[in-house]
């Protein structure tokens, strides 16, 4: 199936053209036939799946559970909630013919599902004792793209989205922040990819939110990418769709809900946290492989070699770890290294007569441990013997050092390219190159003129942020927020 | 959530009656507002995580790798197979307006993904190193229902279709019926439903199918209800599609390609096989709560029952059965026992002070094991002390019991509701109640002739049947297939 094998162009001479280059190259995705849309062939799909069984846990040990709901939308929904009718009308994909007849009511592919569960809520929902209703749901949706890029912004993606109905404001908050916090410790501990979490400004809000949180991450090439958000959406919905409740004292009142996603780009965020100029570079947290084993020499298959590695690959996979022997007579070893580096796997481990002589197997980490950002990547130039005995153990040992080593660079990587701007040439010249952390008003005109003059725009307000005041950074109002925004190009 | 909690229709009076109420108060589906369209609620959709989970191992263990496809479909992929299209084109959904434009191209809905999937098979597929190809993909389908049916015929569906492409027919017929034992394995073993594997007659094939293949099971109104169909396609779809590869010998050869499916109706199959008059019956394999506790008493909550209720529920988790504690302080027991009988919980327990101060906990099963089929059923009437020390290990065991009671029960029933039949009057008699073996010549005319006097069909020619020949049940014309096929309704 591998009929290209050649090089990825470098990150440092065009980053744009090696991330899309890269997803085909490793296989991780194909263009479907209409505009916009991707195969997710089965190298990507079982990095969704790693992602999907991680988040699914998270969701479920806190009480969440799934459910499913149509995929057709009646247009009329759409519409009951202003906001969210203005911000998705132009990406709907609408259905006006069916079963051999032209449709009375046009029905859209869902974009989103807040309107179809909202309707869902309110015929569920009768008191208080039905509170909280935590939904969750995995599906596909369809937001019609101009600008289509693999897993970025595609026609068609796969996500999950979390429906919450609660009886009170603080309630649906701390629902918000919870999903929130899924999203930001899968990202950090399974994906190796530190975020920073925050609010967003009123003009990146969700479309009927009334307040949205997002987890955002820094790519190689300084942008960032939104990778989660989580809203809270007030009584919006439930005023649209009646989704009330009667409280302890019998009174009618309308509930509080949230939603919140995340989707494939997160496989896109994880490619341009890690890759490098060889190809991917997959934390083990979501590897299909962990480890890949090469035999090497006659009888690579058949013969003694090819059974230790065989022997090897079962007591690993005992260990919990994810491995395959790649024993393919036809191509040669230096084939099969390329072929495992350009798809990141973790840890690649060859095993010869020799090394088989010797008790050992001999290991190269798709990134040495010793490693920092700005070296020069010396992929598998660093092998090491390690006992065959031992094996397990040592190499249970180097993935959780390798997963620890990715996060530790790349919240290096995002340390070294945040800057607190204070004057106007700061701020530019930091989101030129990575993010700035800047005192702003909440002028949407101003947060405009600093798009169109750097093409950055606000990616967050950090939880985390120190409390502090000053001139905004472009048009020297006071600032709002009560703490600096995290500006930024992005994705 | 619970408000509707009377009985519903016995099956009895009205099957469909009690079918089409049960899925709705036993809160396993409600309607979406599209005609036909489906809303999974979690109680239903948890049945349907156990049959995917279970479904998936077997797919993955036997090296076939998760993919996804795109949604939409151009129409004219659908026209590159004519038997295809003739059959599809009544079910399609058509979107023909996207992104604010009317489209160039209409584009369909996935009925089924043999189009896009063929098209992309042409792309990776180079020589024979690169098969068999063996991919599966979960995913919602669309398919324009006139007659919608909760989980039996909805406008949109969940299922997974399992594609695959080999060198030749004999690779690919062995694959096809691989995935048939995927079926019949998992209804057998995992829903207790005992099915009949067999062929499809012409008549009967998947549109562009050589060869389809089906599990075929007896609901309790004597019904037939396909559960699965794995599909060879010959090179059908290889050649609409230039699925080609070359040979050892350099020579371009067309694939054989197959496709085999299973979806969300297995769920109606299920409801339909097992449950009675109280509800649904659930076998533990596929129950999202195998065992329901109910505390008893003051303190139900928060007390000394509370607590050795969690207790037991913790106990009974670490030995990987899935318990729930209905602790609920606003509900009487009775009201309990009713909600989790109609819910089709297989083992409810009771506990109360007096049976904790004996060390025991009272057990219902769902069916008691003693029951046979034209028994009137007596749920929750046969109730026994467990010493609460031993509860682990012998709730495990009758968990066990009861899903191989279960199956034991449904292929009884159905043994006894399938008659050879070798005259038109015992043919008719049989399928007004149930199957007929009979021997049938293979003349389509004959078929709809034998579906218009009884309405039963040819569900398949099963795989087991013993030689046989002779006259046509209906016509007198010599018999084809060299066997007895089954006859019946269907679903």
């Amino acid at each position: 199936m591998a009929r290209d094998e050649r090089g990825v162009t470098p990150q440092s001479e065009d980053f744009s053209a090696w991330y899309n280059e890269l997803v085909f190259k490793a296989e991780l995705v194909d263009r479907g036939p209409v505009r916009g849309t991707m195969v997710i062939r089965p190298y990507g799909y079982r990095i969704w799946e790693l992602l999907q069984s991680d988040l699914d846990r998270r969701i479920k040990e806190t009480g969440h559970a799934n459910a499913y709901f149509p995929l057709l939308i009646p247009e009329s929904y759409l519409r009951r909630e202003a906001e969210h009718i203005e911000g998705f009308a132009p990406e709907l994909a609408v259905v006006t013919h069916a079963g051999g007849k032209d449709l009375e009511e046009p029905l859209v592919i869902r974009p989103t599902s807040e309107t179809i569960v909202g309707e869902m809520m309110a015929k569920w929902i009768g008191s208080h004792r039905d509170l909280p209703l935590l939904l969750n749901q995995w599906a596909n949706v369809v937001r019609w793209e101009m600008r289509p890029r693999m897993f970025l912004r595609t026609t068609e993606f796969l996500w999950q989205e979390g429906h919450t109905a609660h009886s009170d404001a603080t309630d649906a908050m701390s629902e918000t922040m919870l999903a929130l916090g899924f999203y930001q410790d899968l990202a950090a501990q399974t994906a190796a990819m530190p975020v920073i979490a925050g609010e967003k400004t009123a003009g990146e809000r969700f479309a009927g939110a009334e307040r949205t949180f997002t987890i955002e991450a820094m790519m190689r090439d300084g942008r960032a990418m939104q990778a989660g958000t989580s809203h809270y959406l007030g009584t919006n919905f439930a005023r649209a769709f009646g989704i009330q409740y009667t409280d302890t004292g019998d009174v009618p009142q309308f509930c509080h809900t949230t939603s919140w996603g995340m989707s494939s780009r997160m496989i896109g965020g994880v490619i341009m946290t890690h890759g490098d100029d060889q190809g991917l570079v997959l934390p083990p947290g979501l590897a299909p492989y962990q480890i890949v084993i090469v035999p090497i020499g006659r009888g690579e298959q058949d013969g003694e070699v090819g059974a230790a590695a065989q022997d090897l690959a079962a007591r690993l996979t005992r260990k919990g770890i994810r491995v395959h022997v790649d024993d393919r007579p036809y191509l040669s070893p230096g084939f099969k290294f390329n072929h495992w580096e350009l798809r990141g796997v973790p840890i690649r481990l060859e095993l010869g007569p020799r090394d088989l002589a010797a008790g050992t197997v001999l290991m190269s980490r798709r990134l040495s441990t010793e490693q920092r950002p700005g070296d020069k990547p010396r992929p598998g130039h660093v092998k090491e013997a390690v006992s065959l005995d031992s094996a397990p153990a040592r190499l249970s040992f180097e993935l959780t050092a390798f997963q620890a080593m990715l996060l530790q660079r790349a919240t290096q990587f995002r340390d070294e390219r945040t800057i607190r701007a204070d004057t106007w040439a700061d701020f530019a010249a930091a989101v030129a190159t990575g993010w700035a952390l800047a005192l702003a008003c909440e002028d949407r005109a101003c947060e405009d003129q600093i798009k169109a003059e750097t093409t950055a725009t606000p990616r967050c307000i950090p939880l985390d942020g120190e409390p502090d005041a000053g001139p905004c950074i472009r048009c020297g109002q006071p600032s709002a927020y009560g703490k600096r925004v995290l500006f930024g190009r992005s994705y």
